[in-house]
């Protein structure tokens, strides 16, 4: 069967971590398609590569297997899981890190998969000792309950906490993307809630920032180097600067609190 | 049917941005073969992603379709095009990245896309909106006529203007390589009228810098750290330190003026 | 024929070089799945690829074709030669970046391809003249006997040597990963002759570095910011920091000796 396996991690590219769960992927099904999301989460932030995944899952193919590798804690007690969601597989540390993107989902199954054995499993790579044979698997058609035992709960992580009013928006900086462009909790339906619209100014405050732009459809309608504010494409409210980046000009840092109020 | 389908962006390999281009391809066609030419052009640098895709273009199979997006302008009035030359296909924002290589395999049709809807289109990405579900479209075998309205001009880029005659080449730094070589838009053309042979030596101007060097066939040829001219894999005129950096040793940028005379 | 065909380099992610190899590869032979193992190989670096390939080649499928192209004589009388291993073959230049691995699978045969002829070779970037396209001829069934004459030696590279008695185990650091952590020559059998067990403390000198630490089945069980030292997934005896780069807090560097001892 072809089936799309991507993988998210934060090893990197130099090292031969990622290029060995291929290995045991095409080992195990030669015909499974490979997709890097990134392999450049920062290092042990659950965080950040929960939010990668929640942005990119959902453009792939149904039935693609997402699995994850940020894992701080492995060799460790934690659990190995394996997530079934409404066109999703997801598989990785249950550390929070695939929660955002499964809950969005909408979550049928969690399977424990600590047990699964391919071969002796090393203390330090699970990546490839468990995760990646685990979706090899599953991409050949071995159903879920078979690779782990079913389990009611797996550990939650909430990163789109945000809120709003008439005229004004709340929420935090989940990513700095490689543009230097600040992308905020805050989601679409709470822009709409507040009833801003283009061309609206805005004061905002975000980390010890403060400034006053407008509020845009895209990078482009800005003058080259005026702030703006707008939706991004995966929908979210973004602090960004025409052709430059905001997040060196702002020194804002993933976490930081953004308030935007109508002026 | 399959076919390849190269990228070529400014996204960088952190973000999610190139996945989802590759996710969208693969719904539409899950056995189209995606190939990564480069995520690391400079930002909103045309000139650099034009340069690179003039390189490699031609090394693919007959048929590829190559998608560009180095697109400062997402979003405002500028174009999206595909062009159709002898033998490949290039899809990307009417900016004159595309032009150099499809200048060189001979522009047989240009096709605005600007209007092709696959979904609602975001005003910040066109590159999974747009240019990846056109790419993944006539991947399946869709005729450039179904996706665009053929229109008669694009933006041209000229990156390759050089000029010789005998004992003289002269033109401009185009790229500096991960190595540090740097390269010229001086072809090989230019070179033979210029009447260089392997073993002359050289007075170049490169930027600032002024330095006499050997012309030779290899980087091996010369000393470890001496400073060599050479005519590269791709044909072009190319300034270089046997397992060095000349752009650093040189102080050299693209863009800058090379004049190389025969001492 | 679908084979696996990886690529091993020092040409970094933003250059034009990677994707000519692949399209050259998948022009010859569509149906190949090219693998990236990593193209930041150090510049230059035999040690550092030979390393890399040695890690990763025996996690990929029976009959996988690695290709290396960290190749600082090219164009130079240096030899391009395959290698016939017990379960893969290898595909470089002959300055010993393949023979780690190839020793470690099993030698059966060495060919000289210095003179194949896909098209006009250039001097500079034998990886898309002839590397590329003789693993690709090879993952179409071609014998290796028709791509290059059979030769009966190829340059050795030992990149891991290493010693242990009762309680102390000797040998050099041969690289750090991306997360910092520092990897010796001192492989499990050393180990297990040295006889040390987890939670043993031992006293480790590294480079200049002088420390005592705990020997532990991995990184999770020590406090975060804990010096340990355990045996990878590799099966190297390693030096890490948990959650932190052990590389730069002890300022060490490729080829520093080692010594571990039992205190």
């Amino acid at each position: 069967m072809t089936r799309v396996i991507t993988l998210t991690t934060d090893f990197g590219a130099r090292d031969h971590f990622v290029a060995e769960m291929k290995g045991v992927i095409l080992s195990i099904n030669p015909r499974a398609t490979i997709v890097d999301i990134t392999h450049d989460v920062e290092k042990f932030n659950v965080v950040h590569g929960a939010f990668v995944l929640a942005c990119a899952y959902k453009w792939f193919p149904r039935g693609t297997i997402h699995v994850v590798v940020v894992d701080p804690g492995v060799g460790t007690s934690r659990r190995a899981i394996l997530v079934e969601t409404e066109r999703y597989y997801f598989v990785g540390p249950d550390n929070g890190v695939l929660a955002p993107a499964a809950a969005r989902d909408g979550v049928r199954a969690v399977y424990d998969v600590s047990s699964f054995r391919e071969w002796e499993v090393s203390t330090t790579f699970h990546g490839r000792d468990i995760f990646a044979p685990v979706a090899a698997r599953l991409s050949l058609g071995v159903p879920p309950s078979s690779l782990g035992r079913r389990v009611s709960e797996f550990v939650m992580l909430d990163i789109f906490r945000a809120s709003s009013s008439n005229g004004v928006v709340e929420g935090r900086v989940v990513h700095v993307d490689s543009f230097g462009n600040v992308i905020t909790s805050i989601d679409m339906s709470h822009v709409r809630r507040a009833g801003f619209s283009y061309g609206d100014v805005l004061d905002v405050q975000v980390g010890r920032a403060r400034l006053r732009l407008r509020f845009l459809p895209a990078y482009g309608f800005a003058e080259r180097g005026e702030a703006l504010a707008l939706v991004n494409s995966e929908g979210f409210f973004e602090i960004a600067i025409n052709a430059s980046s905001a997040a060196s000009a702002l020194g804002v840092k993933v976490g930081d609190p953004v308030v935007a109020r109508r002026a």
